[in-house]
């Protein structure tokens, strides 16, 4: 069996519906092991031709609608929600949901949260399907839970790039559903409350507190670095939900009112061996993917900032108000090019 | 001084002349360590605002005008000469003409051109300033030269993908200056003449053979490899100047009536990185860039093939018939989609 449910027959009759002939499959890095099954199946079931997209994909902000424009006549994407973006083609948003088991997790994090009465209740995309059982188990147990939708998000969903479904709830702490250290870092960093994760894949669960503290301590430690840097690369991503140039501009102004000077740079995925070809460049600034500058800080030789992080270095923002990076997204005017 | 000229006061002019006020500089790979350089030089020079093209960048197949066709004005793109393409959005070519000596290579090749009279002289972008200069050190030994131009290339100008211009030369021999075993070798494969390389970034002058030998050996272990595959996949690039899907449509009906299923995967750049998720296709047919499946076939797990090398594996064309893949140029029909 699947560890997801991909919901094919679901697409296939939307396919037939659409009566769509040409079309390509876009999957995020883990599903792709699925892409040429899945492929077939479409292919045998339906009479339409088939690509998959192979290029690396980490998110929605990320479609490949533009490119595909005239090739194909849908997209299915898989594995994540659609962002308040205008995509150019239609686009059928397939959520794949991880079948792990999340209630001995969850039980076992009722010990955690012992003494909070109002819980922040969080997760990402592949667990949606089974917000409403966690909900369930918390207010059995005497919780009482809160769940926001965000800005482009569904109640209870965080994104890398987008914690607003948790700002603002009148909660004692979150309990964050889901694998990884990184959104329970967004969601600590953003409400200073404690913030308990339930990992089903680890089968632990844990207090983000001694991640947060070491992350913090490395950031600082990269902004005292950056703080000598003359010559800054400012990176924007070509890729439609991360694309900031107007952030990047602004930014640029902002280095060069400092005395220092500033290059913008532009490419589609940020990785290490394309940012190594510019060695006079001391310190760059990730206006892409908010998870990069903090995820991959190892891979990369010089400091990557986040543009929050680059006031701290300029001396426009107090280190007390480090704040993490966020996409923001409103309904008339895509993507705020502002911090 | 700098080992390329890349004549940016002529870039300054054409700039001001166009009035842009938005530009984006793109390099290939070994130019990128200049670009910020050049960036700054250009702003300091002109009101404009510049944007470097952070992408990898591998040829003029790979103009990134579509995707700033919104964003600026113009591109300035270094080191390589324009295609038979439709560019979106002006373009300016500067050929960065290297300034590496190549006098004493060429003198020193007239032994191992001893016995032909008749040479094809050949070489790349970097070299072209000085073809002229290299005709007549041949022919002050009394060669008679032969110089033929291209489909989308200049006279005596070959490309990793486009060997038109040294075809059906009444040659005895060919002299190839320049780096590297790629272009001698489709010299060699497409002619079957002798291929000389007089290269003058190693100093030494060799002949094609040994390579075109081992290279052989090592397509034909390939294809014997790929013939026992049943699941293939066919990788289209989206770079405009690569994209040949309706030849991956071609081949995947091929592959289809020989009873094996193929799948078409469309990705940027092609790397072993985005082809390891397909864990059950068995070999990849390559028509993108034709360096891809000779060049990187050692870092591929499993067979890279070219078209005409699929069309071995599929007893479709004979060993015997084997053909470095080019992809075809003309001024109708931008990119013919067939081998």
């Amino acid at each position: 069996m699947l560890n997801y449910d991909f919901n094919i027959e679901g697409v296939i009759g939307k396919i037939k519906k659409l009566n769509a002939a040409k079309i390509a499959l876009q999957f995020p890095e883990g599903l792709k092991v699925h892409a040429t099954s899945i492929a077939d199946e479409i292919e045998s079931k339906t009479n339409s031709k088939v690509i998959i997209l192979g290029d690396a994909c980490y998110g929605a902000c990320d479609i490949a609608d533009q490119e595909m424009m005239n090739l194909v006549d849908i997209i299915v994407h898989f594995g994540h929600t659609p962002l308040p973006l205008n995509y150019k083609i239609p686009v059928i948003f397939v959520e794949a949901y991880s079948r792990i088991n999340i209630e001995d997790s969850i039980k076992k994090s009722l010990k955690n949260l012992d003494g909070y009465n109002n819980i922040g209740l969080v997760t990402t995309t592949q667990h949606l399907n089974v917000l409403k059982k966690m909900k369930t188990i918390l207010e059995k147990k005497g919780k009482k839970v809160f769940l926001k939708k965000g800005i482009g998000t569904s109640e209870g969903q965080v994104l890398g790039c987008n914690f607003s479904a948790i700002k603002n709830l009148p909660v004692d702490a979150y309990l964050f559903v889901g694998s990884g250290n990184f959104h329970p870092l967004g969601i600590k960093l953003f409400t200073k409350k404690p913030v308990i994760i339930a990992d089903p894949y680890m089968g632990d669960v844990r207090s983000i507190d001694e991640f947060s503290d070491k992350i913090l301590r490395v950031r600082f430690a990269k902004i005292v670095k950056a703080s000598e840097a003359n010559n800054f690369g400012i990176v924007v991503s070509s890729k439609e939900g991360q694309f900031r140039l107007e952030l990047a501009y602004h930014l640029k102004e902002m280095i060069q009112k400092s005395g220092k000077k500033a290059v913008i740079i532009m490419m589609n995925s940020i990785n290490p061996t394309l940012l190594m070809a510019y060695r006079e460049l001391d310190a760059f600034v990730i206006t892409a993917c908010p998870r990069i500058a903090i995820d991959d800080a190892n891979m990369y030789e010089k400091p990557l900032l986040t543009p929050q992080e680059l006031e701290v270095v300029l001396d426009k923002r107090d280190w007390s108000n480090y704040e993490m990076d966020e996409i923001k997204y409103d309904e008339n005017k895509n993507i705020i090019n502002s911090i």
